[in-house]
């Protein structure tokens, strides 16, 4: 495999301590050591949410599973979902929720905007009483933040659970499960954890659990079903099935890390980064497609200056320069990168490494 | 992480080149290097699947996964199913199945013995038509082989299709999908295969996608519906979710090593060593538990001899010799083990380093 460096919507680089666990000997999922290192997992995972949950976990899946796990738990047939969509990760919660067999109830807004914590309210205001209000935190697709405190506030109101998706955000801006009353939060281990995909750390409130307790049809999902699942990350072990362990050694020493350097001090680091590139890629006639206010630091969309070429300048950084951005999704399409500065991704020489190139191959075009 | 010798029934002894893949730089999941080793992946899979059919990939999860995935795509709401049920695996397809709102109708057998197809064709004969058959091959909890390829021809005479959990045999014995005539066949990466656990090959037959294509309503499951994600191992390349980068990067190894040392090869590897150890534990006062004709080489399981404290020794095998092997489960807790002679684990000096400590163990209980 050539070396990269990745600065598209995820994967972002990886340490090499992260890589070097994942190359550690495996051991049984039941061996002491091992569930040892889940219970410290465990931990970790409750400080990087901000949670004192009690059921918090990876997924053996990714991001993705997480987002089903939440909501195949949640999510009875005929349950009305409130679920805001401001690209595409929306989207996707609403098409889950309606697989789940719920009434998903869209809040949409134009690509590049946030969801309006009223529009959520007046949602649920009318149109009987909803289980839970969905919303993705950092939009990969559109590289908006959107307003959780405020929604979640709102949902708790008229009696909602809250489901937030922190694939893009955790370990990168700030997500503060308990104080902001998330009552499900699942994130992906490729992004601003920077460890390789194919874990989905997740967070589920007692009040989530209560809710799931009282379902009056089993859960569709046997692999996803996080009643079965607790009882091997809790105190029982009672095998579910065999956890990755591999992708588990290097999520322990990626949650090590980010603790090591501190949470807020990571959140330091990407906000002031994020707004470097935001300043630098303005400068070479880029346009944030972000509404100001609402910018990612970790996730840019911007649109090409004068119309350029953007699949063959993207395969040029490539080729040329090893460098990965992503391309812009739906509304976005054809004209737009997604540029990543996630955890080992968002540092300052490689940040000066990207807009060089960018830089240089915006200059040849 | 302390170094293991792994005689469980999964995960298996990880090969250093595995190991080393694992630790390999990430490269992002549309990267043109990293298409061309799912390519390959998908290559080798259907030679170990011994099958033609172009729908075989990894389901970004554990065996498990796939065993969700398989029958999550195929049944509907009101759909029959006939199950074998044989031990623990085939109560979880039992379970799952009634989880897509199927009728899951059990053919069981005593636990140590193989499910008779006589059985499964008397199930087919009565009931209403059923959508498929299913049945583990290599029972993981009773070390019983099934016989895949008489219950397949009998399901397809009577229009069903067939879907067999290949999680423990698929390189370690012989599975011939096309031969065989499965329908959809899957397994997990810890086993016989001696990759870390984390992935599920699977492979979906023509039939079984244009069953898929005729279902009137949406698969449960959006993380694992076979046909949103044959769009990114396709030709399309249509992003999903984020593949497992470096889980995939050991798979490929993984298969490398299979195909390098022949399947056959490797079979008669694990037939001959299975043979042996069920001598020596038999010499040594085990009673073997699966049905004589239907043992498998590669998972057997063994009552202690008189009355020994299974757990307490088990113990003392990995703390005294750092050797793991499994505990009995359901009709054989609390007096049997489980012992896993798979890929990387089932060398001679690895067997006689097992049977050492065994005989250790047991000399002074």
């Amino acid at each position: 495999m050539p070396q990269r460096m990745l600065f598209g919507p995820g994967p972002s680089d990886v340490a090499p301590s992260v890589l070097e666990a994942m190359a550690r000997p495996v051991v049984g999922h039941l061996d002491p050591a091992f569930v040892g290192l889940l219970d410290e997992i465990g931990s970790m995972l409750r400080t990087v949410f901000r949670t004192a949950n009690p059921v918090t976990f990876a997924v053996s899946g990714t991001g993705s599973a997480g987002m089903e796990m939440a909501l195949v738990n949640l999510l009875e047939p005929g349950d009305r979902a409130v679920i805001g969509v401001a690209g595409v990760f929306g989207e996707r919660l609403a098409e889950i929720a309606r697989r789940c067999g719920a009434q998903a109830d869209t809040v949409s807004v134009e690509w590049g905007r946030a969801v309006d914590p009223q529009q959520i309210a007046d949602a649920l205001a009318s149109g009987g009483p909803a289980k839970l209000v969905a919303i993705v935190h950092a939009e990969t697709s559109t590289g908006v933040r959107q307003p959780v405190e405020e929604i979640a506030r709102i949902a708790h109101e008229a009696g909602a659970l809250v489901v937030v998706d922190a694939v893009t955000s955790l370990a990168g801006i700030e997500v503060d499960v308990d104080r902001w009353g998330i009552d499900v939060c699942y994130s992906g281990t490729q992004k601003c954890l920077s460890v390789p995909p194919g874990l989905g750390p997740i967070t589920f409130s007692p009040r989530a659990m209560d809710a799931i307790g009282a379902r009056t049809t089993p859960v569709h999902s046997w692999y996803l079903d996080v009643g079965l699942i607790t009882k091997y990350w809790g105190a029982e072990r009672v095998y579910h099935h065999t956890a990755p362990i591999s992708m588990l050694y290097a999520l322990h020493e990626g949650l090590r890390l980010v603790l090591d350097e501190g949470l807020e001090q990571r959140w330091d680091r990407h906000e002031t980064l994020g707004a470097e590139l935001h300043a630098r890629l303005t400068a070479m006639g880029f346009e944030l497609l972000a509404a100001e206010g609402f910018r990612l630091p970790q996730l840019t969309t911007a649109a090409l200056p004068g119309g350029a070429d953007e699949k063959g300048l993207r395969g040029r950084l490539l080729d040329e320069h090893g460098i990965e951005v992503g391309g812009g999704l739906g509304a976005f399409a054809g004209r737009a990168w997604r540029i990543g500065l996630m955890g080992e991704s968002c540092l300052p020489a490689k940040l000066d490494r990207l807009t060089s190139a960018i830089g240089s191959v915006l200059g040849s075009a």
